[in-house]
């Protein structure tokens, strides 16, 4: 072990660091080592090529914002680790293990999109049935004119389902709490949150999201979905169960990150899939939203897997409509027929359309801004217990049950519309009738939608069918109440998602909208009720192609294509103009050190080592077992580099890079050598790849599992065979920018920054994830004015 | 100039390289001077890291494969030149520019879709009449049974329309010769072949198209759209035109190769949403199979681009509805209905699919053999001259019109059906019921597909409403027909699109197979035309979701999906066990050095220096005038590294890398001084980054342009400011794979090859596109078996 000399510099996001481990780490690299290296480089730089530099403080680096609840959390490792041992695998890799391992990819695909498939019907059923009764029994108890015990009856089934909900969130996995996208999201981009993909999460997300959307929260079960599909795609990648003997040789071949991250991004497609019936919109949501890294082949299996969603439901729905499935009707999947509006428009119409979508940017912006502000507050409430949470979750609920029985008593009875085909008033748990306190003959347009189940209030929105059934008054007082519900529901502790509130609020503001303007446009009004949903969609989600098809293929209308399409643009060019993406602020808040597609601008001004901090500590080729046991134990570092020195090579040389769970595991086998010299072959004999894939998480050796005996310290391990030989490297002045580009694109951990001249060690510091986020990097440089340029 | 003594090793394209200078390249280096740097090197490969390399040879590459067409390619760099003109213009650089920049960027993706969206309408005009009246002057001499007169009018005017077709490509433009789709393929790949997105490219695509479209061949326009996109984008980004004065200091932007790409992706994108009405398929073709290179806010300005097309197309409609278009009906652009088949199916009915998949899978290979043979035997004949060339083109007319004129005489009248909508026998230049040689009453099923245009033919296989009208003999005659034509049009000289052939040959072929199986499948035979022709793409072109979402929204019915899902996921299955999709084996007979998205399993065992060629020729930091001018003259290398070297500099260190073209500008200018020393500040306002802007194709300064004085070849130039400061490097043991996919997922032009150790020059080689061509490495080292391992 040999921390150089010149001070070169290294820091590490630990195995499973906490964030205030991070703010430690850095505060002891600007104080001391660096402030030396920098006076020493600082006359090299010459005018022209001198960073935009001005000084160097103590400032820690602020990753994580207050209040929020911050988890541990761990970079992944998306590089294929080139070591001998892999490399004297890959060569001697018969064909027919090849072929295992492409069935079992395509078998798990298969297997992901039934799952997800299942979960997604049963999630829909349960809550159809749940809600559905719930609706029956206030509705019968107003037929008979008891309102209070019906309100009693509506807000207490409300409140229990809540308290359930809130309670498996709080005492069995507060990961399942929110909406899932962020984490997942942050998951594909390499930041791994802790419990966020475990069993335990995916049982609570399932239910959770059942109990919480019967429970009549302006919440959608759509996030969780895609939560579920990737919890389940993670199963598989554990690679089976020694505790359970469920471990199989052919599994090994998924103990890495890489493979994980396809299967869950085929979980994350499924679940778009599932919570919509929309496969090819799962595809593009994983590779628009979900995804940080795509390649091609990936697209293929992601699509297979969607396909296996889209047989599955369709076979489920096959099934129950023959009447076995309770409540659950056609509406328990969401899919909206508009197919029958009008759909030729003029200049007129589209300049309406316009206006449509510029204002739903500004509304989405701030509903984003608003959503932020409340998470934040509600994070403070939420970190102080379980009670507070459930406290919380129960006081929404019972908010959001008067909202939703009490409003429809301002609104007028309209009389049953003539030649409907539907009954009106209707007495199922839905229709678009609704009784609600009107004398016979006339119907609560209000009721129709905030007494029904989400699915139908959209269903009933969308509607072209019947043409006055909305009073302006009713779509003001409904799209406000969902407005503002949504914004304050997000953020309590049960599985939540956003896709919902915000259709829900787009259609009714898209509807108000269409009233507002009928004396300018032909266009039909549930139209507007559509535009009104993806507007939104585009001004709070900011996608533009996933969103698109996943509404197409909700309406199954591909003539609407280009009005949905000019409104996603126009929405989400104006919310741009004030604030991101609600999972960007979301990821954010979590505090997940997230790595953007662009690099910051001023990143163009920085080089590499400007921002690398230290110390560095690397391992000789042939190192002493003490050493290393040193290192390990007084650092969190993750990578170390392996440095060839004499006698082994004519001058010091870089030899790869050796991680930290690897050299536990040639320590806990004990292939030591009294000599300092090669290992014989044999030991790729007695240890394989098989003992160096990574293990579930929290599972995998720990320090402390170590057994060195005194005289075993002064012996010799060559680290040549687990040394990744090909580790990604940077000349130490290499932009920033650029650098940071590399790192996301190939999904590092760990990057190498080599000297540019000679005469120095052959590494000069280590990269990682936590040196290119943007508060570390205005933390050491303050004086950054981090402006916009392009 | 400093060819370093160690032997280090370079090998570069050279401006306009072809592709036996190449050949030439690789001689050099590999009889001299890596010998001696191999000799050196071996003995420090221990057991463990040692390559499997066994002997290098005198074996030139073989880049391009014999008889094709062998035009002069261009490798391009998109790379960001990260050099102190360009920083400075960025810290300098206002608001409002970034501003216009960017309203730039949407307004040419607003340009690319009005521009295409016009062209692709204009092109299904065009054709409609050509061909609507050459089919109706034969109808109308058929029903007076002149039948020779019919056929000699027949078959004159399809030869007129093919000679000058051919006549248009041999002399004007023969880049515009085939599909494109390769082409531009390539192009976003990283190389642009000569001419390629021409305007003259431009001019013969359109006009060539129509007219061999017209001409009756078993050609389609969608491949050439696709181009025709791809060239309205590429004359956007040339930065107007000084030779025009349309020259606007805003276009300076977009000299460079990155924003180019990025208007060319939009360009495809826009091509296939004109070619299919298909907004949002042509941004998942671009995605899927043009794009090398992906990201999240191309994705939003492709969807913008293909959305105006879709107006614009929509827009055309609406005008023709009322007349004033000819014979230019519904069906001038593709839009098929579906809609009306029976879409439930049951477990056998999936059983059937899957086997009619798996069929076209296979049949899909052969067909891309085939293709392969004949465009090889074809690009032989070709290079003779233009008049084989339009010869070639005149015999396959020919023999289409026989193969469309004589072969409905072999199958028998059949008695018109009572109750249909349509006349029968139509009399029309469409129409499902051709009377050809049938008496009154009766109509010729054959001739209902052959003597019709493409779209009414795919509209007339896929017909649900007619049940019996196809006989199992004109069917099986039909497809083997155009199974075969297709094969022999593609390659000759004229704009073609393979889409139409396949779709065509695959709805035969599934009809076909409907008749064959209809006791075992309730499915209808339209959809199984369908189904044939999805099947049929998936076995040759090998794309799944944009396939997919193609034949979706030419269908408007999202209820196929599923199936539709299932056999594209089938045939493409089958077919990749025997060869590669059709587009990438053209562009392997094109010789175009294509990079896969992976490495070939081999180059896991190798490193970068094991493919290095040389010399590697360096400039110092401040070069004299005349080491400069000879190396620029002595080489046809296109990048340089730049090391600065004592006095200014402790040790020799990596400055960098200069361009060739960026040096030409410096020398132009005569930014000279006398004293070996830094230039002072005034440089920045001398020259901008505008003279730095990559000029349009086969512009921008030559080495003859050059007037240096003899006084002048010892003075100094400071090639600092134009130095890219942060090339992208790696190290020489870095793995081969590795260093492969860094190299394309970055589009780079130049990869620098640094050493591991002490004591050896900051560089070591250079890498560039040719290095990691197979054939290039298998060409150094013979004896590696490339069998698959992964």
């Amino acid at each position: 072990m040999a921390p150089t000399g010149e001070g070169a510099k290294k820091m590490d996001e630990g195995d499973r660091v906490h964030s205030s481990d991070y703010e430690h780490d850095i505060e002891i690299d600007v104080n001391e080592e660096i402030g030396r290296y920098w006076s020493g480089l600082s006359d090299r730089n010459r005018a022209h090529s001198k960073p935009l530099l001005v000084k160097r403080t103590n400032t820690t680096s602020q990753i994580a914002i207050v209040g929020a609840n911050l988890s541990p959390i761990e970079s992944l490792d998306y590089e294929v680790f080139d070591n001998e041992i892999l490399k004297n695998e890959w060569r001697s890799r018969k064909k027919v293990e090849i072929i295992q391992y492409v069935m079992l990819k395509w078998g798990f695909a298969l297997i992901i999109g039934l799952g997800t498939g299942l979960v997604g019907f049963f999630n829909s059923f349960a809550v159809e049935n749940i809600a559905g009764f719930k609706l029956l029994m206030t509705t019968s108890l107003m037929s008979q004119h008891r309102y209070v015990e019906a309100f009693l009856a509506y807000a207490g089934v409300n409140i229990c389902l809540a308290a359930a909900a809130a309670a498996l969130c709080a005492f069995i996995a507060p990961a399942a709490a929110g909406s899932g996208i962020p984490e997942v999201k942050a998951y594909l981009n390499g930041v791994d949150a802790h419990q966020i993909l475990s069993p335990s999460t995916l049982f609570v997300k399932i239910f959770g999201s059942i109990l919480g959307v019967s429970a009549g929260f302006v919440v959608g079960k759509e996030g969780p979905m895609v939560h579920t599909g990737a919890c389940i795609a993670s199963l598989l990648g554990q690679g089976g169960s020694r505790k359970y003997h469920l471990t199989c040789p052919w599994l090994r071949f998924f103990k890495n990150d890489r493979d994980r991250r396809d299967m869950i991004t085929c979980g994350a497609a499924a679940g778009v899939a599932a919570a919509f019936r929309a496969p090819v919109g799962g595809v593009l949501f994983a590779l628009e939203e979900a995804a940080s890294w795509w390649r091609s082949s990936l697209l293929w299996r992601t699509f297979f897997t969607t396909a296996v969603v889209a047989i599955v439901i369709r076979v489920a729905i096959q099934f129950c409509a023959t009447g076995k499935c309770g409540l659950f009707g056609e509406g328990g999947l969401i899919m909206y027929d508009v197919s029958s509006s009008n759909i030729t428009y003029s200049v007129n119409d589209i300049l309406v359309v316009l206006l449509l979508g510029a204002i739903a940017g500004i509304l989405g912006s701030i509903y984003n801004y608003l959503v932020d502000k409340v998470v934040r507050t509600y994070s403070v409430i939420n970190e102080r217990g379980a009670a507070f949470k459930i406290f919380l979750v129960v006081s929404i609920a019972l908010l959001t049950s008067c909202c939703f029985y009490f409003l429809p008593w301002i609104t007028n009875c309209s009389p049953c519309p003539s030649g409907s085909t539907m009954s009106c008033p209707s007495l199922d748990e839905s229709g678009e009738y609704k009784s609600f306190q009107c004398p016979p003959g006339y119907y609560n347009d209000l009721a129709s939608l905030f007494l029904n189940t989400n699915d139908d209030a959209i269903r009933n929105l969308f509607s072209p069918r019947i043409v006055k059934e909305f009073h302006i008054s009713s779509l003001f007082i409904y799209f406000a109440t969902i407005y503002f519900l949504g914004i304050i529901t997000y953020g309590i502790a049960i599985p939540s998602g956003l896709f919902i509130p915000v259709i829900l609020a787009g259609a009714g503001y898209g509807r108000l909208f269409g009233r507002l303007v009928e004396s300018m446009t032909n266009l039909d009004r549930g139209l507007f009720a559509l535009l009104g949903a993806a507007s939104f969609l585009g001004g709070t989600m900011r996608m533009t192609v996933s969103l698109c098809v996943i509404l197409l293929e909700l309406t199954n209308d591909l003539l609407l294509l280009p009005l949905v399409m000019l409104v996603l643009l126009v929405s989400k060019t104006v919310a741009d103009c004030f604030n991101k993406g609600v999972y960007d602020q979301i990821l954010k808040i979590k505090g997940l050190p997230y790595l953007e597609a662009h690099a910051e601008p001023y990143m163009k001004n920085l080089v590499t080592r400007d921002v690398v901090s230290g110390p560095l500590i690397t391992f000789s080729g042939i190192e002493k077992v003490g050493n290393i046991l040193h290192a390990l134990n007084g650092t969190r570092h993750n990578g170390f580099p392996v440095i060839d020195e004499p006698p082994f090579s004519d001058a010091p040389e870089l030899c790869g890079l050796v991680l930290r769970s690897h050299l536990l595991v040639l320590l806990k086998e004990k292939i030591f050598s009294r000599d300092r010299g090669f290992a014989d072959k044999s030991i790729l004999q007695t240890i394989s790849s098989l003992d160096f894939g990574k293990p579930g998480s929290g599972k995998g050796i720990k320090l402390e599992d170590l057994d060195i005996k005194v005289e075993e310290m002064d012996m010799y391990v060559d680290l040549h065979p687990i040394t990744n030989a090909s580790p990604y490297t940077v000349v130490e002045t290499m932009s920033l920018a650029k650098a940071a580009i590399l790192f996301r694109q190939h999904g590092l951990r760990h990057m190498c920054v080599v000297p540019k001249s000679q005469g120095r060690p052959p590494v000069v510091g280590i990269l990682t994830r936590h040196d290119f986020m943007p508060e570390h990097v205005l933390a050491l440089y303050p004086d950054i004015k981090p402006h916009k340029w392009q």
